[in-house]
């Protein structure tokens, strides 16, 4: 009953959060929402970080399966659409923590440091899909060029929610499709002619 | 005098901003710093909204300077690295705009019309001195990878100061140089051999 009662008020807490930006949720809103007592919350939870704690080690275990790489091949081009996807809806799902991200990792070293210790291994990740491309001779880029385009990925995935929300993008779903194109479009000028028209035709039907 | 108290309490609100994350400043840290009465500072300001509206009228004058193209001849791969450096020192001397961009906008409907105009116009920028490339022979790219690329230069550098601080960059003035380099580095792909070279050799020139 109590551990029901803790799963109810993550989920009450993450929900409110997305929704309305963890900025303007207190943990009163959150009682308040599950019609439960302001003492009863903080028998479960300490205070509102606490809560996004709990929440960030859901979203760690979440973005750690999406960032697993296909084990004992290459990574073709499809693979690597199917992993931007996974990864797009995480991010979607904990929203939250991408709106106000330096301000959340500002009140909590954990918090920073397990955050960056994810992008460090997005980015080997990154990494990963285009040597394998490039050992495909499907891409072909110098070593720089891999780096920075590594680097440009995972800022475009970071805060690409962000920018469609600053833009004024209404549709949340076509903001999703979009950021995933943008990613793809970044390795696209790298990509083998034959394959470079492959992905501009499985974008167009994409994006139709 | 009351024009230049007013004037004080604007760069006082900005430096603690930037310093110290909007959303952790009041009117009244403020008025302390500036050691005025709290009814002082409601003299001059409604509330701290009404304080950072008027930041963003100064920030926006800077920016549409920033954007504004070389007239009368095509840009070169140096005035792109000028304009750049401009739009980046806007950007950091009014970092706090950035570090919580949803929040802030949210807060403020003129504001967030605002902000799109400048996306919309730093967007046709983007178009036009690719366009310039383009026609001057040293970019070679389809109107769909001209689109994309824009879209991903506006996108890198409204969050790179973002995404250094959450990857843990320490060095503020290098977060600056890496970022300016990542937007070139999106363009890269796209230009002839020779200006390909060229770009490299600057951006190494640039690092070291």
């Amino acid at each position: 009953m109590a551990k029901q009662t803790r799963q109810r008020i993550l989920d009450a807490a993450l929900t409110m959060f997305n929704a309305q930006g963890e900025p303007n949720v207190t943990t009163n809103h959150i009682a308040d929402e599950l019609e439960i007592s302001p003492g009863n919350l903080y028998y479960h939870f300490r205070n509102k970080d606490d809560i996004i704690e709990q929440l960030f080690a859901r979203y760690e275990e979440r973005m750690d399966g999406a960032l697993a790489a296909p084990q004992g091949r290459l990574p073709g081009l499809e693979d690597i659409w199917l992993q931007l996807h996974l990864v797009f809806e995480c991010i979607w799902d904990y929203r939250f923590l991408y709106r106000d991200l330096v301000e959340i990792l500002s009140r909590n070293r954990r918090l920073r440091l397990r955050f960056a210790r994810i992008l460090k291994r997005a980015d080997e990740q990154a990494h990963t899909v285009m040597r394998g491309l490039s050992q495909a001779g499907v891409m072909r880029a110098s070593s720089d060029e891999l780096a920075a385009t590594a680097t440009n990925v995972l800022v475009i995935a970071t805060f690409w929610l962000n920018y469609a929300s600053a833009r004024g993008d209404k549709d949340e779903h076509a903001a999703i499709r979009d950021g995933i194109v943008q990613v793809m479009m970044l390795m696209a000028p790298f990509l083998r002619d034959a394959e470079r028209v492959h992905l501009n035709s499985l974008t167009r039907a994409y994006l139709d």
